[in-house]
């Protein structure tokens, strides 16, 4: 009986790192020989870059990198094994997405990606030009149509592929993750293997990079539409897949397939590899952040405690006349939960050295956010020097209903490399705070129950000034996700003073949100290079 | 004789301000009309919308809003009157990039931008689609063709209109200042009226939005691609153009043309003009910055008069052990030059207060830059709580060179709204100081003279941890503007040593940059919207 066996190399690739890449190739393909017996290994899309590189691809050098590293795969990569794997490249003065086929030494062709995505986070027309035609090599008796990533979403390379007589549809992906994703990609996938009745095999990329996280997910789909391999999620990994000749067709046997699992358990895996990744991609120590006894930073603990370890992550609590005791207490309790380091700082002499300082400049105002805003800035400053003298990132804690109304101090709780909650709606963050105490103890279950305060000012509660977080997501979701209009908010049954206040602060806080540190993005318009909005803007609400 | 009064509208768009912008053209319609006997106005590209609308254009209200401003113009605009503007469009389902004709209440038809830049700054394949006709008018015995933009850098489109029968061509711009870009721009419009005979006429765009600055500069070529009519730069207004019938070729006369201005001159109003429509459009009362008795916040404090007045303009000294007696003096003088309101607060307190509180912490390190970026932090919180309590605008004033390597504290020199100098070498920053000089008394020579430091730490200079400025901005220049690689660089005549210390510098500083305030752009690649490298970074310096 005719077989082949084809391994799904869902790996992480470095962004700019070529020559480390294409070691990470070779090794891989070694790897799948000896393990799997692989008869061809497919590599996710720009592995050799990493995705996405961006600018890099502007730079002259690029080129030279990519064809060295080109030429150590032919002469390292072993033997009697198609490797299929991802790469820019410029040809005849132009740039373009590239999916090269390597066997024996020698580089067969190369596939340029005919769909190429320029909305969202993407920006592949800045760097690529429309590949024109399909390829499909013929291996072992099996025709391999060759796909890249949105060439799959667009459909008509799919189809041009069958017409070009491809049995088996390879697909190089590096799509990243938001809520809801990987199921979306899964009913694709189905979809389009049962529209052209071919196998489909889609290998996706795994890992974080700034603000993207990719989830893998690799699959494979009969040309039933029925799927037959899934690679686990938030996992590196070599997948194999059999495939049999039955009759005149290729036929993906039935192999292992990753049980899907709670929203809540994807979208915390977002967050821990999102984090993990940059952090230790960026070379850092570990992270330090401030613990206030309240649900966002508890929440960003447990995730930098399960993304780093417990040795590798460093809480402070900094308090001031208006925290309350029991957050002091439900802070240190938190620490000694998760085993971290943990310190109590004080602003007080701080705050009171900057107000009189100030008492001449400040004398006849009233007192405003002017006090908030020094509070948290004198916490980011402490912050900020520990960082400095240990080496260690700051975890930004500000959730996106926060940094969507500007409801967060510049220079103060924004203070941070990176932010791990950056794209998590307040609401949410309550779910994955419960979802994650189910898994083991991390947060103190009144932590989660007492209202939430930013302790900036006597009695303060976020309520104040904002509506509950509950009416607030919603309209902030219809807002942001949806592009609804304030009028059409409203229309769909919410009060128009929230709405007018909500839709203003978000557009108004456009210049703090450009400045604050990038964070996973897990949500379908993240901001980040996904929401590219005027800081200077006219724009009012209304129709 | 036959002839025609051409009215080019160089006007200052608000982005986002769709009913203002057509209340502008309305207004300026009507004064075209009374002042000069307009047969035709022209305005510039995107007009409706500002330049550029970003993801605005991805809110499904902006078309109705459009629809509205353009029915508005329809009863509102002069008779009589040719009218040309630009405007983002749907049409069948489809984005475009417009330019719409408007005579006695009706809309004539619209032409569609063919050339859509995707590189740069620019982001046009993300909102539109190609237009693919050319749109000639017949207006009083002319064919007038329509162009936007990139169209003529393109060319084809130019040729195609020419083709379709026009007599003169008319271009909608919104066309970004960066240094030499004026004298590149007026090549380009002579060579492309030359290669087709026929008169250009340019539109351009006036004002600052968020990191783009465009300069204006409106212009008409003869059919022999001779300069016969150039409007002011950095200023607003309207311009005429008269077209007289001679045997069959419509002739535009000699009218006003700048002069042209120096290199220093040119920049300078840039900046000026990039900080004043951030402040004024964004409605602060003015700008508050740290005034150190160095040349690069002097130069900044120069430029913040210049563009708000001396009235909306407060300096703020906050010296340390380190302040040199001459800093103080000098900041002071310059406060007194320029009339503008000057406090001095020492940072000891803070300082110090911060110190005794992470003693513990620190017990057993070394003094590092730790205890730098302190002092800066205190005074970043200081000018903060300034501008949060008085409603002005920190102004941030880090020069390119700076921004480059990351010379600069995060949360400390680096706080701000907007930096006027951000895309500005340090070499620029000498050249614009010395030129404002010759022009009124504005810096002390002495700040202009003496080595640069930061004063962070005892005898700090800035060339103890960076090359001199003259090699650095060298060296960065081939990196960042030439993407030369760090061994290219070597070869064209640099130390080995420094250049690998500067180009890893620049990768590993992407961090600080992301969370750098926005300011003018005024190089062919600032650090913005026009450079997007990624922060988790591979990429070594070599070949």
């Amino acid at each position: 009986m005719q077989d082949l066996t084809l391994v799904m190399a869902q790996l992480d690739p470095l962004v700019g790192d070529i020559p480390g890449n294409a070691e990470r190739a070779i090794e891989a393909v070694r790897e799948a020989r000896i393990e799997h017996g692989a008869d061809v290994v497919v590599f996710p899309e720009l592995f050799l870059s990493g995705y996405p590189p961006e600018d890099l691809l502007l730079r002259p050098s690029m080129e030279t990198r990519l064809r060295e590293a080109r030429a150590r795969m032919a002469s390292k990569v072993a033997r009697d094994v198609l490797v299929i794997i991802g790469y820019p490249g410029r040809r005849e003065g132009q740039g373009y997405n590239l999916a090269g086929a390597l066997y024996n030494g020698e580089w067969l062709d190369e596939y340029a990606k005919q769909a190429l995505p320029n909305y969202q986070v993407f920006d592949e027309r800045r760097y690529f030009a429309t590949g024109n035609r399909s390829l499909v090599l013929e291996h072992k008796g099996v025709r391999l149509g060759l796909l890249i990533c949105e060439d799959l979403w667009d459909g008509a390379p799919v189809r041009a592929a069958c017409e070009a007589g491809a049995d088996v549809l390879i697909t190089l992906n590096a799509s990243p993750y938001h809520q809801d994703k990987p199921a979306e990609r899964l009913r694709l996938l189905e979809q389009r293997a049962a529209e052209v009745e071919r196998p489909v095999v889609y290998v996706n990329t795994i890992g974080g990079q700034d603000e993207l996280v990719f989830d893998g997910g690799s699959a494979c789909v009969d040309a039933g539409g029925e799927l037959r391999v899934l690679a686990p999620y938030w996992q590196a990994g070599l997948m194999p897949v059999q495939f049999v000749r039955e009759a005149d067709r290729w036929v993906p046997r039935e192999g292992e397939i990753e049980p899907s699992v709670d929203p809540e358990e994807s979208l915390y895996c977002a967050l821990v590899t999102g984090l993990r990744d940059y952090v230790n991609k960026s070379g850092f120590e570990g992270v330090v952040l401030g613990l206030s006894g309240g649900i966002d930073s508890a929440l960003s603990l447990a995730i930098a405690v399960d993304a780093l370890g417990a040795q590798r992550v460093q809480a402070v609590m900094m308090p001031y006349h208006y925290t309350a005791d029991i957050s002091r207490q439900d802070a240190a309790e938190q620490a000694r939960l998760l085993g971290v380091h943990y310190q109590v700082l004080p602003i007080e002499p701080m705050v009171e050295a900057f107000m009189e300082t100030l008492a001449d400049t400040f004398a006849g105002t009233e007192r405003d956010t002017t006090e908030e805003n020094l509070q948290s800035r004198c916490r980011g400053v402490l912050l900020m020097a520990i960082s400095n003298k240990k080496g260690l990132m700051v975890l930004s804690t500000g959730n996106k209903s926060e940094m969507a109304v500007g409801y967060a101090t510049l220079y103060g709780d924004m203070v941070g490399g990176y932010n791990a909650i950056k794209d998590v709606y307040k609401s949410w963050v309550y779910r994955l705070a419960r979802w994650r105490n189910t898994q083991s103890p991390a947060i103190p279950e009144r932590v989660i129950e007492r209202p939430p305060s930013a302790e900036l000012a006597p009695d303060q509660k976020d309520t104040d000034s904002l509506p509950d977080y509950d009416v607030l997501d919603a309209i902030l979701v219809r807002y942001i996700e949806g592009d609804m209009s304030a009028e059409a908010i409203i229309d769909a049954g919410f009060e128009r003073e929230d709405v007018y206040r909500v839709v203003r602060l978000v557009d108004r806080n456009e210049y703090k949100r450009r400045q604050a540190a990038v964070g996973v993005r897990v949500t379908p318009r993240g901001f980040g290079r996904d929401r590219r909005y005027p800081i200077v803007n006219g724009w009012q609400p209304g129709e």
